[in-house]
């Protein structure tokens, strides 16, 4: 068992926010993890070096050998604000293909493999970057998924990704997250709840009231809900809705109008399963959700990135399992 | 003609973030004007009264009367963070329901008298405050509108108003200016044109991204945008849309999904006459982007709260015209 533990890759999925890093074994193993509030904007002293030579140094007690694990790293660290640009791989796109786009460097500590992320050309083109690992290792983890499926990770920028025959073939953008801390910090409609602090409400009251916006949403129809946001207004100077309870109604106007159009896209047609990917508390929040809009319930699966940087590692021959034949990264 | 210009009454434009004073004759002619940066939110010294008494002092050399006469204010100076909040008045509303809503007080400066507000009922209730004033003063000014009409009143929250038989009858409000902003200012979306700068594009490549906007808001569909304003992050980065262009793509798109739910909501009958009302700069990108729906040309008619103001004063009695029955008040 101690020799199936040996190191053999190191894995980063390095957002904007928060560096999350993970000592892979030859097998796809989990040994340990690692998380960092060192986002691409909140680099510490030494900027992105110095935050990778702090997460192996910190594995280095346990083996002097890590420093010469090659480093696979996804998400915002490969963007045009990160430590190098990786190039987006054209859908359709499966590990292979995002294993031949890695970008590979030397750094001071080691070998390091930048992800790239996907886009989607056309004449609305659209991008993701990050969500392609969690999205192989989702594919791994659940092989059934590989055929077809929806899959969806909720967040800041939610994507919608359809998967086809083990590939990504095309996905949307709604930026549900980043419209909400919006109008939750600086918007007219976040200002009661501001006012009223935390803690004034029941658990079943912000239940109800997020379940009332994802029914509004839902009965908006074609007309969608950017005539019906100000309701989260209207209902609070009528004393329908508490001050505490605005935000959770409007979290369910603002999920609501996600899902809506979402299943608009399919024009009648069944969705294909949707399976939700990232934080437990928010894919709850959209397993209520998509089932309030009749879809078949939606299956929660958890953070997929270490599965996926092992994937892509092993894709691009970083780790040899038995069975696979010799490769070697396409880009150095 | 001199008899004529003596002022009869004081008509106030009160809203968030502007004064503005009308001296109004009899007849209901302008006689002159005033405007403030003393929104509700950024009162002078003294307050209310103090602002109002300000502008009163300001027409007292032209006449020694102006401090005893009546003062009509419409505006989110009848709101709840006003001077006084003034219940609103049911749909449907016309001018006479809205002068028996009025609520007089007296102040330092004479006696006020607040317009009130005007309110939707229902599951989804809607509530406008100043905007109830510009339709009385559109109708009045274009008696045609009064059989049946949409009244399009653009801002940060965009009012349409339903308009039969010289009663507001529905109303619907959409956050599009505000949306803007606050995309623009704390936004990925709005990061390259705040880094480009003013200046650095021709006029007609940001026409030309305000259309492509409107377009991609069109041919959304039943979708609508929610799932495309990620595009103006994406254009960007694949570089088919210049930084300094961005925000005008991105207003395009919300006011094109604007149009786009305003007309959903008609499900598929022919729109009343579109008039808009406000700013002449956004009314024109309106009625551009009107015209690019396959909307009929809408009308732009100018602000007409002068006008307003005027007829709630006369409906209320306030100001006595040859042909007219004695009225008062109905509240005070």
């Amino acid at each position: 068992m101690t020799a199936v533990l040996r190191p053999a890759v190191i894995g980063l999925d390095w957002g904007t926010s928060s560096l999350r890093g993970y000592l892979l074994a030859a097998d796809g193993g989990v040994i340990d993890s690692i998380a960092k509030p060192w986002g691409i904007q909140h680099l510490p002293a030494g900027g992105f070096a110095g935050a990778l030579h702090e997460v192996v140094a910190a594995w280095h007690g346990r083996d002097q050998g890590v420093t010469s694990l090659p480093v696979v790293a996804a998400g915002m660290v490969g963007s045009r604000q990160g430590w190098r640009e990786v190039p987006y791989v054209d859908c359709p796109a499966d590990a292979a293909a995002i294993a031949r786009g890695l970008l590979a460097f030397d750094s001071e500590t080691g070998r390091i493999h930048l992800v790239p992320g996907v886009i989607r050309r056309g004449p609305l083109p659209n991008v993701l970057r990050g969500e392609e690992t969690q999205i192989v290792g989702a594919l791994a983890r659940e092989p059934a998924l590989a055929t077809e499926s929806l899959v969806v990770l909720p967040g800041t920028h939610s994507k919608w990704v359809r998967v086809r025959g083990g590939r990504i073939t095309s996905f949307d953008t709604f930026m549900t997250g980043e419209l909400f801390a919006l109008l939750r910090h600086h918007s007219l409609l976040g200002k009661p709840a501001r006012e009223a602090g935390a803690d004034t409400i029941s658990a079943a009251a912000t239940a109800a009231a997020f379940a009332r916006g994802l029914s509004v949403a839902r009965e908006s129809g074609p007309e969608g809900v950017s005539g019906r946001l100000f309701t989260t207004r209207s209902l609070y100077l009528t004393g329908e809705l508490p001050p505490a309870a605005a935000l959770d109604y409007l979290s369910g106007l603002l999920v609501g109008e996600e899902i809506r159009s979402a299943i608009a896209t399919h024009r009648g047609q069944p969705l294909p399963a949707i399976v939700l990917i990232g934080d437990d508390a928010l894919c709850g929040r959209y397993s209520e959700a998509v089932a309030a809009f009749g879809v078949p319930q939606a299956r929660v699966l958890g953070d997929s990135a270490a599965a996926g940087l092992w994937q892509v590692a092993r894709a691009a021959g970083l780790v040899s399992v038995a069975g696979d034949s010799p490769r070697r990264a396409a880009h150095g």
